[in-house]
Parts: C-alpha cells; structure tokens; sequence
C-alpha cells in the first residue's frame, strides 16, 4: 500500500515509486466555515476529479503549466509533487460570500475589473488575509514567484471565463493553490472545482457550486452534475 | 465663526475663506478598538499638531507633497483642503498589533522588507483589509493612483525610519491618508502621530505611541511628549 502523506478536508495525498510523484484521491467529505461545518456530498470525489481533470487540460492547451500528470480512475489523478507555497490566490469578477458583506455591496456586485487576493494557508490562523507584500516579507515566497502567481492567475481567470461563458455559467470567482516543482518551477497545483469556484448560471444566477451545501440550499449534487454536463456535453 | 465640515474621532475639520483650504483642529480625544474604548489624552491635540508639522516639514524637505500650508496656533493647522481617497494606507517594518497576532508570530518580528497595507476606510464595516486591486475594482481609486501612493508610501518610511533611528526611535508601522487636492495631485494629507503609528525606544523597545492607551500602559502624555523631545530636542 502506498503510504498516505497527507489527509486534508477534501482530498488524500499519496507518495508513489517516483519521488516526484504523488497520487491525489477525492474524497466525499465537504466541510465549511473552516471546518464547523460538516458532511458529505455524494459522489463529489468523483466530479470533482472529473472537473479538475478537465480544467487543468483546457489550461494546458493555453500554455498554463500545472501539476497533473493524468487522470488514473474515478477519484485519483497522479500528478507532479510540488511543494505548495503557502498562500490561497482566489480571484474575482463579481463580489460575493465574504467579499460582498466586507465590502458593504450586493452579491453580485459586477466589480469594474477583476481582483487577485492572497490569504496565508495556515488553519490555524484560519487562514487570514494577506497582499502580494507579505510573502517576501515573511518567507513564504519571493516577490518574483508573487508576481508570477499573480500574471498566472489573471490569465487562468480570462481562459476560464471565457469558456465557461460559451457554456452559459458566469465565474464568480475561484482559489488557488501553486508550487513549486522538482525543477524549481512555480506551477498550478491542487484543484478547481464547485468546491473551489463560485459557478452561477448566466441566465438566472442560480448557484451552481459549494454555496448549495455552505447555505443549506439543497440540490448540491445536482448543482456538481450541471457543471460537469456543461463542461462535457455530457 | 468657520462652518465645521466634519467632525472626527480626534480632529475637527473648518471651512476656510478659501474653498480649496481648511483648518484641521486638534482634540485630546482618543479612540481605541474602532470607538469602543474612549478617553483623553491631556494636550494631546497640541502635541499631535507639533508632531504632524513636524513630520510634514520634514518630508517636504525630501520633495513629499502634502496638505500642510501652515501651523496657525497650538491647536490648529491651516491645510490644502482634499478628496480624501477612501484607503488607510499602513506601512509596517515589524509586526505588531493586530499583524503579529494575524500571522502567529511575536510582536517584534523583523519582516524581511516593509509591507504596505491598505483599508477600506469605511467606519461602518469596521475598516476591512483590501488589497491594491480593490482600488480600481469598486472605484476608490485608479490604477495609476494606488501605484503613486505605494511608492510614495515606501519612501516616505524610508525617510522617517532613517530620521527616527538617528534619535533612537524605532519604527514599527504607520498609517497614512492621501487626498486629491484641487489640481488633481495626489498628496499626503490627515496627520502622522503617536496616534497613527507605533514608536519604539531603540534600546528598551518601550513603546512611546497609542498603544499604551490602548493596552492601559499608563504614562500616555509621558509618550508623546518624548517624542516631541526626541524630535526637536526640547
Ligand atoms: N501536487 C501537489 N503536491 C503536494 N501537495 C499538494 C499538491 N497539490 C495539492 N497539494 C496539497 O494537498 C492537500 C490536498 O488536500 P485538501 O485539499 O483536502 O486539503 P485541505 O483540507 O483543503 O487543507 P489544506 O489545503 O489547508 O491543507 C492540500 O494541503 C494541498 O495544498
Ligand atoms: N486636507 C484634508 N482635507 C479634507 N479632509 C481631510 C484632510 N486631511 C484629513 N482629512 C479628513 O479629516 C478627518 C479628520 O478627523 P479624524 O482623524 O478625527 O477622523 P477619524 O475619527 O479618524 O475618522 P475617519 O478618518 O474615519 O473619518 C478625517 O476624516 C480625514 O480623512
Ligand atoms: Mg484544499
Ligand atoms: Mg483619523
């Protein structure tokens, strides 16, 4: 048996023969509000491999360079080992959540252009705010890897907007995690999935992500199972 | 008697014969925890007043435009009147406050290089932190305008931190406003004080600054009054 590296919320990671190798295993478990929340989303392991799987091929074809190595079956997917610079990059189009109430305007508030924020991955801090600023400044990554993020970040924003617009769902916004690799290369690690992105219908703004389980909305399988058929056709 | 356009936490803001002027009075309220503590400092507002002339004289010295014309009286400082950009502007060389506890580390920790935060400043939502981006995204500010001010920021730290060190006073962090003045020039305005920064002694690292009205140190007056000392030599 491959020995497990690390149990998070919503994923295992496993070590393989290769070094720099690791097996990533979706798990059904969802949780919210840094963890006071709890339960599962019936077969989200399995979407939400399908979903990463896809996205990170669309950005391939752009030129994006991240961490999987190919999808292995239902809820694993080998990809490259990386170690993960420790801060979320969540980008945004339109204020909702915790952006909308900090800043006094209406969920779906269009902003005049999008925003990139960077929040220091530490659970037990609960993961505050930070800026661009921070991560020289307490060792977390240099200033050039930020910048890197940064640029990276805005152009995975422009290609996922893009195509999810052709496909009738509005990007909301959606976090990040990068690392860097055995090469010293920063790439795109971890996932983007509902669980990751806010992802409402271009029509009727009707929530097609976490929010569901987050807000006790019901229909939140449903909602995984939409963006997949709107993803694939399927 | 001058019509009063706004009244403050510790200052008063006077019309003037000049529209593009005003007359900044200063009080001896002091604030704490976004209003929740309140007391007064004896002569804090005449001291505050010395302090910021001194600091604006200082800074025009090394070409920092700002709003200051001229020192009237004990209390009062007749100022370019400006459209305050609605951003607190904080610059800090080691953690302390609400930072140090938001990064679980010891209030002293040297950062590797000055951060430059900023807030909404928006008394009802409690000053949230925001980042560059939001400047342009909800339309506080331009682009090219928060770039000015993080530069103009930096230096202007670099000028104090080098001033204070040679009268043996550390900087920790302070926090700044800049306005737009009638010519559209983005400027310093407001005040920079023992109230809006933190003030190390280089040696002991007592703290000569609001934090020891915030934290009931006592010796506030004391504090402040070292400063002028250390500042003019009287
Ligand atoms: N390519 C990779 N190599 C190594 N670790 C990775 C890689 N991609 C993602 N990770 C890390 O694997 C873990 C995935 O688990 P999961 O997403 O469940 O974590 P989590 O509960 O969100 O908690 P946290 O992300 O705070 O550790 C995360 O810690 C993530 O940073
Ligand atoms: N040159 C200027 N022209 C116009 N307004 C100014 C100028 N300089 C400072 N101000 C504003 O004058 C007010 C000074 O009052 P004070 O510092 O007591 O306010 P405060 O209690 O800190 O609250 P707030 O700053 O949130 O309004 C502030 O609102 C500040 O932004
Ligand atoms: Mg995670
Ligand atoms: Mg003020």
């Amino acid at each position: 048996m491959a020995k497990m590296l690390y149990e998070g919320k919503a994923k295992k990671v496993f070590e393989t023969e290769n070094p720099n190798e690791v097996i990533i295993y979706y798990k059904d478990d969802a949780t919210a509000m840094n963890g006071l929340k709890k339960g599962t989303i019936a077969d989200k392991g399995i979407m939400n491999n399908t979903i990463t799987s896809f996205f990170f091929d669309l950005l391939a074809k752009h030129g994006i360079p991240h961490h999987q190595i190919k999808k292995l079956n239902d809820r694993e997917a080998l990809c490259k080992k990386v170690s993960i610079i420790p801060m979320e990059v969540v980008t945004r189009n339109i204020a909702a959540g915790s952006l909308a109430k900090k800043m006094g305007v209406e969920e779906g508030y269009v902003m005049k252009r999008p925003i990139v924020e960077f929040y220091y991955k530490n659970d037990d801090l609960g993961d505050p705010m930070i800026n661009a600023d921070y991560a020289e400044a307490f060792g977390l990554a240099t200033d050039a890897q930020v910048a890197e993020i940064k640029a990276c970040a805005l152009k995975i924003n422009e290609i996922l907007k893009a195509f999810l617009a052709e496909r009738k769902v509005r990007l909301i916004d959606f976090k990040m995690e990068f690392g860097v690799d055995a090469d010293g290369k920063v790439i795109l690690a971890d996932e983007i999935t509902p669980d990751t992105s806010r992802l409402w219908d271009w029509d009727t703004n009707e929530k097609l992500d976490k929010d569901r389980f987050r807000r006790d909305m019901g229909s939140v399988e449903e909602a995984y199972q939409e963006i997949i058929k709107r993803l694939t056709g399927k």
